[in-house]
């Protein structure tokens, strides 16, 4: 691997930036970023609360804030772009950058959360817990190239976003009251992207996810019953099985799981037990930055006519604290598009129920992630 | 309330079809809908099988022939509307009708499931069961009028509606295997509804839902804390709270709930403990028929210059046996539309991790739902 400079600064209104270069110059240490964020910000904007669902246990947060949040801007106004000219500061001072993370102006959890109301209960009623939406919110611009997507980086690039997602797992795990750090990309309008400039986003949530919760009660009830590891032994299973296997390199292998429920869904994991990015050793993650982009590539070329793919990519780590042992690391990565121009909704059964429909089979759709490898 | 008359008959293709009638002359018993199906159909559609995930223990179905469904045909080709021309037959023999009920044509549960392979497993895998997806799917049509909405519905065509969304539950429990009874209704193509016609649909599943899964394990905790009901007491709070109560009839209530995930949420709950919509007695069917259409008529004024709101209503219903008694009804409506022409997208935080993020409070959707009333 190239290495990696990280340098960290603040934003007018004190939110965090942190640089992640493997280029010249920024790479040497004889040349540092120092561009300073010139614009007269008010104070960052602070996150709200969320409150527990009765009915499900579930936190909500509520985010009233987030309404007015920047929406499909015109490319010269991209805050995500780096600042070229002085006359238009962006979120990044820096005329230039590789990789970049800094904190959202919007965010649904911060360090500044909204004041909760007394006795923490919405009403004075002991059914509904309110709590401060304390966290993180995070941006990761994968390239200062506006109009860019991950799938178009090279491997160096995505070895250094592999590193920057590495970084901010272990740095927002550390902060108090964080329990669980989710990366993850929303790629496309088709699902609701605001910014059209290639980034991703980190959440460090105060509590355990739904998903997770369940996920780590499935883990828990396969210990009891077998004393193995639920994802391990869905992994060897895969591998086995193979009739839903995408790719397999030395240490990652991606399949197609076997209830897949979106009409494009791949998994990739570690052949390696571990728990997080920021427990991948340097091999992994050289091997990682090659399998992403070949699993991205063919999801671009899934569908004759789509190239680009909307897709939403997520990392499913471990929890922080309690239960960490039955978390492994894992990728999932779907799509809403079931075919050219047709969307599958969440609707009626999937919105209200939870029940899944999937119109087409995990089968058909590593087939067709076999057949347009690179 | 007005008598209503069922009719049952079969389709060409065997599928069953009820009529609903409370107008004259079909509701004496002098007329009788006669009309045969006299298209010349296939075998009616397999419903194919669903696949336990292993990483959620959730059932999803695969229906892989439903990526044939008809979509958005022209309106003179709506399988919806009454057959008003014995040359274009439609799937309702009858020149006309209040309202009618018959099995979906391309279903994604029903009493002809696909075949499941040896063992009952995928690849012969035990983590990963597969079961036929038995069950029945039903469209439910509000009118035979092709442009009409339910909110545009007059009172007494609302409590024909309720009448077979009763009759439909009761019926739909009765069989073989069926463990949850799903009314709802799809509105609007922001949500990917694919025809037009007013219509809902009634889905009756082989498992109980995750949703309801989660309901029931919220509700035997609180029973074993509190030892009462927690729908009930969820009811009874929001009442005594009044503070996102939308209205309230002598035997129902509609609240906004108090941690809402959606940019526009309703509840409206009996005020008696009633499992299902098969256990309303006459007097609450009558006064349903009223305030849902009052629900749905402000919700299409809460936006302005939205006529018609997309929205999913939703019937949460008692499942049919183990746990029964922790159920009780209510109905959910929400809209993923958050602002005119916006609307809220499930990404990485809500499709990935189940973490919801309102952009709203649960209390601003209370107050626009009392400004608007009628």
């Amino acid at each position: 691997m190239t290495d990696v400079r990280r340098t960290e600064h603040q934003l007018a209104d004190g939110r965090r930036i942190i640089y992640y270069d493997h280029r010249e110059p920024y790479v040497s240490l004889t040349v540092a970023r120092v561009a300073k964020d010139t614009r007269d910000l008010p104070e960052a904007e602070r996150s709200g609360t969320m409150r527990l669902d009765a009915l499900t246990g579930e936190w909500v947060a509520v985010a009233a804030h987030r309404m007015t949040r920047t929406h499909l801007p015109a490319t010269h106004e991209c805050p995500l772009c780096p600042t070229r000219d002085p006359a238009f500061p962006t979120e990044v001072p820096d005329d230039d950058y590789d990789v970049v993370v800094f904190e959202n102006r919007f965010p649904s959890f911060s360090s500044r959360p909204g004041p909760v109301p007394a006795g923490g209960v919405v009403d004075g009623e002991p059914l509904w817990p309110v709590r401060p939406a304390l966290g993180r919110c995070e941006v990761v611009c994968f390239s200062s190239d506006h109009t860019a997507s991950f799938s178009g980086l090279d491997v160096d690039r995505s070895r250094t976003v592999v590193e920057a997602w590495a970084d901010r797992t272990a740095a927002l795990t550390a902060l108090d009251g964080v329990e669980q750090v989710f990366c993850f990309e929303n790629r496309g309008e088709e699902i609701g992207v605001t910014l059209h400039h290639p980034h991703g986003q980190v959440y460090a949530y105060p509590f355990v996810t739904p998903r997770t919760e369940t996920l780590l009660a499935q883990a828990e009830r396969h210990r009891r019953s077998t004393g193995s590891s639920l994802l391990r032994d869905v992994l060897d299973a895969e591998r086995k099985a193979g009739t839903r296997i995408v790719l397999e390199g030395s240490q990652w292998s991606a399949y197609v799981p076997a209830a897949a429920r979106w009409p494009v869904e791949v998994h990739l994991a570690p052949h390696r037990d571990v728990p997080d990015l920021a427990a991948l050793d340097s091999s992994e993650r050289d091997e990682l930055a090659h399998v992403y982009l070949e699993l991205l590539r063919r999801l671009d070329r899934y569908y004759d006519g789509v190239d680009r793919l909307p897709y939403i990519a997520g990392w499913h780590q471990a929890p922080v604290g309690d239960r960490r042992e039955l978390g492994r690391l894992h990728l999932q990565v779907f799509s809403v598009l079931r075919a050219p121009g047709k969307l599958k909704y969440l609707a009626g059964s999937e919105s209200g129920m939870g029940a899944w429909v999937n119109d087409t089979t995990p089968e058909r759709i590593a087939a067709r992630l076999r057949e347009i490898a690179s």
